[in-house]
């Protein structure tokens, strides 16, 4: 017989974290399927690979890189940190809470690295189409080697789409914005605070990304801040030179009108209006389908795809939990492809836990609800899989507290330290306030 | 026997004339096969679709867009004219020379709403993948309809690829990029001249886009610009606010250093550095790999593919004539579909074809000899068909004069009018200079 072979589209942290879930069964002695990674970009690490470029990068490929150059993350570090490899481990040392972004890459690699699993990824190799031939049981998967500059075939037993869903950008249009003369721009390709330094800045929308490209910009001198809601404002303790206001009506070449009748002369539109879950490499037989929320469409337990379950989605829901939740996901998927787990052979059955999981979603009333929801699914899975258990609810605390902290002073919330629950530890509390700290590489930060 | 079926990939200038040109057919009597156009815009008319999107669009395609709010042609209008449909036929009089957007726009639109072959068109349909079948002799198009979000596979005897090779951005990296604290962004995405007003402009590029976004922000109001040249200066008699400098060596934050040891503190940068031919719809045996050059490779006659004589593609030169070259290629490839022009049956014959011309191409010393061997092959493939012949070597006039005009004053060409040769009447001269026309609509522009 020959090997079993599994395809990974995607090397973020949920492909990463499937690539370590197999090597982690390896390592215990267990024979593993043959396992490649399709990766578009020329580095692993998905949104946390930094790029400069916006739009198409230097292959035509879409770029995928949503994040910016001045992003710490947003929630604490100690709701993230992974089971088998914590800061400690990586860093030598406990560190602060709210890491920027190359510390975060730095952290994502130095597990995957430690577990030699590089050379199962083709870097630039972006899927174009993927089959599933019912007479054969088997997945063709279309691979484009953009070095090479050529396209070829292979064959799978079963697909894990880890392709995020945080990069093909949900853009609204508003009536002017085709004669208005400032920028308009998605959150996807903003970069770099500095550019609005001076300028009057309109943000659409009252989710994360308005909250903190927003809050960047402020940080790094913007004049002036307008955020937009279309349902509700977010309501924190803002700066004096930033307003929240409600909907967007019209522009015009210079000025944004607003519903209740109010205007303000904007420099600048940034549409903070959220991500799609984007497959243009999946046909209609494969291809999910869902909202952004706690409890995907489609999914068995949030990774099986009910309809085709020899396939497998990663790290499709919204996320209050991120690294250790794809961790979760990623050995709970390793476990169902290596016979470990028994799915259901009733696509009835599959289809019942998708319902269940939505209406206990529906069931919750605040974030509060949403933040135990998702700990309970990483519970569920990790109880399942060898993956390291830990103290989920102490995540939960981290979050709860985050809370609090931004609500008493949203520019001041990442000044805080919480304790990890993987090596017990307190974080230790950043030697410079977050607003005073402009300089956010990797150096400054770790000098504490 | 079923009727035979043709994709055409494209419903912009290219692919539009192969509509048109098997409609002219049916028009004089003759059966035609049966024409599906996949346009992956929700509108027709290719690049000069205008849309003030940038990177990827509300489907998350990216945007093929990359004109900009106040183009102008940046050539005579008697250089591009279609010798089936006039300017004067269209508009009901004879207009100025160098047409903005809108007006060309309704001009490209005016020929094909009268052709009636709007409902050939499947808008909102990216063409994702396509496979030719040896065993069958057919084409295997996979579509994706967007409004319905499905994908499915259609067969055809032909595919005629039309997609345009001016929207995939060629995008060099330049040490620095990532640290640079302005706007870096490539003429692909160059939107809104207003947005640079009163700034320091870096522009990379010594070509058409260069010298015509140089230009938009000089006119509405920029600082200053600079355009570093790689190989050549552009060399025209600039603005006093307007140097020509060495090739770019590195940025920091705020300045720019050329390879000459000079620098200049810049606001933003425009990568004015070309395009890309770019069909990620394509498997290696069908897809077309050339330079941007007049003699395109693996191209007979500059449009059957040599590997695949059933696949053909339209517009893929350099371009000096542009609407009235593609209606030559496509009458031509028409009537090879229709069995009216017969394929050499040996691929050496048609790689020689390709080999001549190239070496034709290369034999030119100047943009003088370009504009002529460009012109002979209109003639060559206007001569085989029914197309109207009209007189080619009076368009180069128009050319000629146009390169004239822009040596004596860069800023004042557009003030000049030339002689159609297709209706034989002469152009008004614009009502006002393009410098001081800052409205540029239709209306305005029609005032004459
Ligand atoms: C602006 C922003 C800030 C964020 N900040 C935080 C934070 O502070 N903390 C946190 O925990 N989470 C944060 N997130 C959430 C983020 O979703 C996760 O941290 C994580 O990156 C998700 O990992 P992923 O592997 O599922 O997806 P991604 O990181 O998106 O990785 C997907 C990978 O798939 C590849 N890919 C896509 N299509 C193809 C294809 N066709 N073929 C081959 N490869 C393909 C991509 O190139 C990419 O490498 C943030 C998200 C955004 C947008
Ligand atoms: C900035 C700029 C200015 C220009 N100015 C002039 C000018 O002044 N005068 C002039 O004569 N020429 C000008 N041109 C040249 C231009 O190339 C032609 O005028 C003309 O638009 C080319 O027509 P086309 O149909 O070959 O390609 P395009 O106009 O590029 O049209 C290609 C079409 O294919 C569609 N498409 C692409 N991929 C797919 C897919 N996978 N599935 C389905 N559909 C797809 C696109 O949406 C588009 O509608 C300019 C070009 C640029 C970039
Ligand atoms: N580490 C960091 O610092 C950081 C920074 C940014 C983002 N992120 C992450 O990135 C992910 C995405 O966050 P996000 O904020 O981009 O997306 P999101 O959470 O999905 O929020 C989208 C927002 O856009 C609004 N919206 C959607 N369509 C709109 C329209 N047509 N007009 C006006 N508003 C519209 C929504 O409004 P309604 O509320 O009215 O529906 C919502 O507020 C999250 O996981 C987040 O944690 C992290
Ligand atoms: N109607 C209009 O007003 C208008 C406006 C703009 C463009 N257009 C059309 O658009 C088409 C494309 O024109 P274009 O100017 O975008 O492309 P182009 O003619 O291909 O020119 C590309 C330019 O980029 C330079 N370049 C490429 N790589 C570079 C690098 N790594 N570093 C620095 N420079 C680099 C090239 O330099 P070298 O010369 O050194 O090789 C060249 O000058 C043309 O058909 C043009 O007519 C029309």
């Amino acid at each position: 017989m020959t090997k079993m072979r599994v395809a990974v589209i995607g090397a973020g942290p949920s492909g990463l974290a499937a690539l370590r879930a197999f090597q982690s069964a390896r390592a215990k002695g267990a024979e593993i399927p043959e396992v490649v990674c399709f990766e578009k970009q020329g580095d692993w690490g998905g949104l946390w690979n930094y790029t400069w470029r916006t739009g198409l990068d230097e292959y035509g490929e879409p770029v995928h890189c949503s994040m910016y150059r001045y992003l710490w993350t947003n929630g604490p570090k100690e709701g993230l940190e992974f089971a088998d490899y914590s800061f400690e481990e990586h860093f030598g040392k406990q560190i602060a809470s709210y890491p920027p972004r190359a510390v975060m890459f730095d952290y994502i690699e130095g597990r995957v690295k430690k577990a030699g699993v590089r050379d199962w990824i083709r870097f630039r190799h972006p899927v174009r189409f993927t089959r599933y031939d019912e007479a054969t049981g088997k997945f063709t998967v279309t691979a484009h080697d953009l070095v090479k500059d050529s396209i070829y075939d292979e064959v799978f037993d079963h697909v894990i789409v880890a392709s995020g869903h945080f990069s093909t950008p949900n853009v609204p249009e508003y009536p002017g914005f085709g004669i208005f003369g400032g920028r308009v721009l998605h959150a996807h390709d903003f970069r770099d605070a500095m550019e609005f330094k001076g300028k009057d800045l309109l943000i659409l929308g009252s989710s994360y990304s308005a909250e903190d490209i927003g809050s960047q910009c402020w940080k790094y001198g913007a004049k002036s801040i307008t955020v937009a809601y279309r349902n509700a404002p977010m309501g924190f303790d803002w700066p004096e030179n930033w307003k929240e206001v409600p909907a967007l009506d019209h522009v015009d070449e210079t000025t944004a009108y607003f519903k209740d009748g109010t205007s303000k002369k904007v420099d600048a539109i940034i549409l903070c209006t959220g991500y799609k879950h984007h497959f243009p490499f999946l046909p209609d037989d494969l291809r999910l389908k869902t909202a952004n929320r706690l409890a995907t469409h489609d999914l068995y337990k949030g990774v099986v795809y009910v309809h085709n379950p020899k396939l497998f989605y990663l790290g499709m829901q919204d996320q209050w939990f991120t690294f250790n939740m794809f961790d979760a996901q990623a050995w709970w998927v390793r476990d169902a492809i290596m016979g470990r787990i028994a799915l259901p052979t009733d696509k009835q059955v599959m289809l019942k836990d998708v319902a269940d999981r939505e209406a206990g979603e529906d069931a919750g009333q605040d974030a509060h609800d949403a933040i135990h929801y998702q700990a309970d699914y990483v519970k569920e899975l990790v109880a399942e899989t060898d993956y390291p258990s830990f103290n989920v609810d102490g995540a939960c605390e981290a979050f709860f507290e985050w809370k609090e902290h931004k609500k008493k002073d949203i520019m001041g919330f990442r000044n805080h330290a919480y304790r990890s629950v993987m090596t017990g530890t307190m974080a230790p509390v950043h030697h410079t306030p977050w607003k005073d700290a402009l300089e956010d590489s990797m150096e400054a930060y770790l000098r504490n």
